[in-house]
């Protein structure tokens, strides 16, 4: 890998920036899940350092999410840093101010630590660019990565399978539009799950190009044979008339996750989601809330591995 | 009391929830008076202890209320919690997630309470039947209750009247739609009260059954004869044209509470309000900013019976 | 100075709220300065003391600027205060509430400090006259002032050329509707700056009598003559097409700094500027990021005067 051209890392090769989970590589990835479950062990335990202390972080959310955005803010807190949740809305971004001069204001006022949301394809990228010495969280841009989420499914993964080596993975729904997919199938391929099965009605699938490392499979019910892992994707509802034509009833018949179609999984298959749920829409209300659901699981471990990527990136 | 019909306690009769002042009993009630009191007290001597350090408060109002949320946020950051003011415009339950779904994800990061604002009635007991582990205060319903607010009032009258009990209360204005009246009728009721007064126009007092320990009083003046107490509450101005069909002065005339009127009260009789008051339309100025107004003192008090009702529904 | 008349100062002339730069006389604005400095050592040593632990600061930020309320967030907290964001749009005041009242409540809850960012000339004074403890800082009203700025441009300009006695400093562009303009001119004079010119459109300056201290030139080119220090002023685009009717690019031939003009001033002039920048209208890219450019050095010295005001009116 050309480190010069990584415009997630230093000179010397450390992480610098967390972007995307592509390209990452096997071993940083396990080392920021073995630091968030650690850091998750040292919070249960209520030995907690207060590792972040006197930084700054700021939430430049610049399309709206309060969970990832509380998570974040939790996380950032519980280590002991000030968060600034900037108000995109009224900011001089809003006024005009390009991207580069909101970024070297927030930074000459010694923020350490920017996680930036945006529609757009790579602007958490366009701030890593331009960052002077702050370091850049990427908290989903358009349908290019979600770099924290895919850590914490993996983090969640990992603690109800072992490993991810091996394991027979679903994701099913609008992969096309999903940045969650995008970087789940990263993480998983450099973890080395054995196969991913990618699931959904064509429109909502990716070109059969962009993973060649994913099996595209038409039937929900052929990905589940043997899958160890269902992911289950948001999608958003107006997408199911206004692309697919289909009714929520016709839609769930065909790719809504229930409890009769779960058991053609492994019997220990774990349910994933990275929510908020569209239930009756992606998933019957037994199974998202039945015995195979991890999705809280995913919840606490997005707080975890938040902690181990704010406190990698700022080398404490 | 069938303790297991009890939405408000755990099995063993503690207070687990704080919903209503309705059933809560006066010796609750005197607890947390009480609490409030000596917290008020500890931080006034410089001496409150850290109580809620490491605990997470949440603020989820659905109907906006910067008055009571920073009440609210003061209490629990001065008792040492990190309050996180969750934003419910932006917020899954905005994309259509359930109340239910987004209770139990935050509830996932670690919350320890949530404090309630929602235009309907029942929505904190609703979350109260959802929680697994975090406490819920209700922080007003619809017309159904505001609890705090009834604890900050009788802590207010206490502190000057020395006790409820045997004292002529009269509650003056927009009864009907009040959540701050029931939770007042509830709390004077529990603690002994000897008449509560309500008054007002017709069609804003309550149904003649859903009080009988109340009397209703047409006249505002025959009302005040003998008061120690007297509550103004807030009145939607669009009301005033659009249910009464009066001009405010009309209304003024009628309900208003005025130096002249307010002689026919006893000689030490309190002046309360709830907040933000229209003046000149409940209330005149002179009364408002007079030697009997308690209106400043109810404000300061909200912050000591929500750090008492936090401490104790967190057993700390 | 008749103290009496003084809104900014108690009885015995010690600053109790900071309103206004005109007036506060040298000694004081370098009191603020140097404790500013101080301030700003102490942060990056290391060694910055927790002055505003316990203490509560209010943002009353009734017209929105994320870019000034978190150098204010940041200087409070990092003193070891608590800081509201009191969320305007949502509070009383939007439900008819009068200033005063809304004032009153906020104290009752032992705010300490209250930041105030108006439309309204004179909104600041009008807290401070009706606050009864807490102090208060303009965070700009109206075109009237922003003293806060004024001070850490007077920092920076200190920075840079060690003392302000003797400079000639240009504010250029729409210093009429400018309260950034009027709090540079109120702490040059009274720092001794040699001469003040101002520049811009005819309808964008000051009446002839308003500053007699001050220069009024016509011509851009003729104003940067031997300046050392330039200050740009934001302008509102869409002032240059209705009250100038002029297009962007005639506006900037006109009064853009560009590299080619920067030439006419002293060879360790200075170009400042609040932001945010209208690139391209006010200042030419090369000027905005060149090596002439101290416009970061504004932002990070905004916190430390911040710091030091608020410092000084809390008395620690």
């Amino acid at each position: 890998m050309n480190l010069m051209a990584d415009p997630q890392s230093d000179t010397e090769g450390r992480l610098r920036h967390l972007l995307t989970l592509n390209g990452l590589g096997r071993e940083r990835i396990v080392a920021l899940l073995d630091r968030g479950a650690a850091l998750r062990d040292a919070y249960r335990g209520g030995t907690l350092p207060p590792l972040l202390a006197g930084r700054t972080v700021m939430n430049l959310f610049f399309e709206a999410s309060t969970r990832t955005r509380t998570s974040f803010e939790l996380a950032a807190h519980r280590l002991g840093a000030f968060v600034v949740n900037f108000d995109i809305a009224n900011s001089s971004t809003s006024k005009g101010e390009s991207l580069e001069d909101t970024l070297a204001t927030l930074e000459a006022m010694d923020a350490d630590a920017f996680i930036v949301r945006h529609k757009e394809n790579g602007t958490p990228a366009r701030f890593a660019a331009h960052a002077r010495r702050a370091v850049i969280v990427n908290a989903g841009d358009g349908n290019h990565a979600h770099p924290t989420q895919g850590l914490l499914d993996l983090l969640t993964i990992r603690d109800h399978k072992g490993d991810v080596e091996g394991l027979n993975v679903t994701i099913c729904g609008d992969v096309r539009h999903s940045r969650v997919a995008r970087s789940d199938i990263h993480g998983l391929s450099a973890l080395g799950a054995n196969e991913i099965r990618l699931c959904g009605p064509a429109a909502l699938l990716p070109s059969a190009t962009e993973f060649p490392e994913c099996r595209i499979v038409g039937s929900f019910d052929e990905a589940l044979d043997g899958s160890d892992v269902i992911i289950m994707l948001r999608l958003q509802k107006e997408r199911i008339e206004g692309v697919l034509g289909l009714g929520e009833a016709e839609y769930f018949a065909a790719y809504g996750l229930t409890g009769e179609r779960l058991a053609r999984a492994r019997e220990d298959a774990i349910v994933m989601h990275p929510g908020p749920m569209n239930r009756g829409v992606e998933i019957a209300d037994d199974v998202a809330d039945g015995p195979r659901s991890v999705i809280l699981d995913q919840v606490a471990n997005g707080i975890f591995v938040r902690m181990a990527v704010l406190a990698e990136l700022l080398r404490v």
